[in-house]
């Protein structure tokens, strides 16, 4: 994997500094690491830089040292919170470099941070990690960036060392939300799935043929419905042409009166149920099913009104 | 798209029989047409054959005329109970023939429908088809069959005409458990993914931008976790590795307060957090998220086990 980048007469690499060596810090550092990087770790133990530092990374002995080594520093520590325990006194040594900051944390955290980077005179990036630390420099695996965008230019390169760099614009929010987002979408199907995985095991399916159908399935038709919905959601109208929130109403009972028969808990079903329930009553029973957004956005739905 | 079926000194194309024109079944008969099959349709009402009639396909005039005029008798009717209105008075007629039924039922109908045609000397093969009338004809479109494995090999080139046919054993209930658990998964990924959509379209973003990397990640890392998975689940054990229900719990979090602070519905959240919560209590803590399915096994644990 890093054959192309070591080939060629290849310009010095970016040096990095990593802040925060739980397993997903480790991974990052791990992978700048392995591309030939100079890198630069900080813990507050000292303990996890060992193994680290035998793999050739530079360890520091303050946040000064480590936020001075590099031009781009990256975060990734507890919450929040911890980050300004670090950070707050050696502020003004991070003045002219970048800050990316992929710590967990809500949209409002990130847009306080970039206050506080732009009042030291730090560009300030942050950034959620869509995978696991094992999916960490896997160039297929999404690394969401918001925040400045000179930042992101100049340093998208070495970020591409951890997994594709995707850039959502200027509002440092942006990648926590679709964090969250993207997260919710895949606690839904992960549940969905497994009710799939259930219903069709009590008659002694095996999960792993369910599987490859329910993967085919998401990637093809389904993706293609979201693809069309998502159109219609932008456009505020929600044609349901050849699947309606009624043939869905009707079509869900088959669902439930399966799994009920087989002991299987019903609880989402009968959940998603009653959503669609709720748009036919706010009279979408003949659109598409991107109409239950209306239900969905409850009170926002004005503020989110472009 | 019929091209190479044309070029080539083909031989004679399998004659088919469609019953029922509903949307789904003229959307049957007219693919089997445009790729030259000779067709034979019935309906109840008369009224909805002409379109076809126009494209070349033959009109029977009665149940028993239609299921004489090919060996291969399509059925896509309201519902079972139709559909034995229709065949019962014609059952000794389609001896030696087989019928391929895609009326939309439960598994305990489908096997039903199995001892009916062994009593009458019917090869039977329950279908479901997992798209809708606009993408019939479509050959990455996923059409499920299972019963009679002879019958499903003999047809199978005829039924490529359709979409992927995808065969499920010889369990004729199969074709339709499948079914409703796919659709399942659907609505449980379509809800999801509104429910993120709502949540950044709160903050001014895109349902068209959002999309782009909700299939991604759908395709990427969660169709990859669902793969590892089903393996737990086939084996009964979750080791936790990087993503531990617990993380999952602390996670959820996040998105559930952004989009309690957004106005956003937090039912659907609030469901797969204690559903999580539930696996938590059932000792699964430190288990991956696969172990969700022993909450949602409920009564049906026991018989689900291999």
């Amino acid at each position: 994997m890093s054959a192309e980048h070591h080939t060629s007469a290849a310009p010095a690499l970016t040096p990095v500094t990593v802040l925060g060596l739980g397993n997903m810090g480790t991974a990052l550092a791990a992978a700048f690491l392995e591309r030939g990087h100079p890198t630069t770790v900080w813990n507050r133990s000292h303990e996890k830089t060992k193994a680290l530092a035998e793999r050739g990374a530079r360890v520091a002995a303050t946040p000064e040292e480590a936020v001075t080594a590099a031009e781009l520093v990256i975060a990734c520590v507890l919450d929040n919170d911890a980050l300004h325990t670090v950070l707050d006194p050696v502020a003004d040594r991070l003045a002219d470099r970048t800050l990316v900051n992929v710590t967990s944390g809500s949209p409002e955290q990130a847009r306080e941070f970039t206050t506080w980077a732009d009042g030291h005179g730090v560009a300030y990036l942050d950034g959620a990690i869509m995978t696991t630390p094992l999916g960490v420099g896997h160039p297929d695996m999404m690394f969401l960036y918001s925040g400045s965008e000179a930042a992101f230019t100049a340093h998208k390169q070495a970020l591409e060392v951890l997994g594709e760099p995707l850039y959502l614009g200027t509002d440092s929010g942006a990648a926590s939300l679709y964090d969250a987002a993207l997260l919710g979408l895949m606690w839904s199907t992960f549940t969905g799935w497994l009710h799939g995985t259930a219903l069709v095991g009590a008659d002694g399916g095996a999960a792993t043929d369910f599987t490859a159908l329910a993967n085919r399935w998401l990637s093809g038709a389904v993706g293609g419905f979201l693809t069309r919905y998502s159109g219609q959601v932008d456009e505020g109208r929600y044609p349901g042409d050849d699947a309606t929130v009624d043939v869905q109403i009707a079509t869900i009972d088959h669902l439930i009166h399966a799994a009920a028969d087989r002991g299987v808990d019903n609880a989402l079903p009968e959940l998603l149920k009653a959503t669609m329930e709720q748009a036919k009553a706010l009279g979408h029973g003949g659109d598409s099913y991107a109409s239950v957004i209306e239900v969905l956005r409850g009170r926002g739905g004005a503020k989110a009104a472009r």
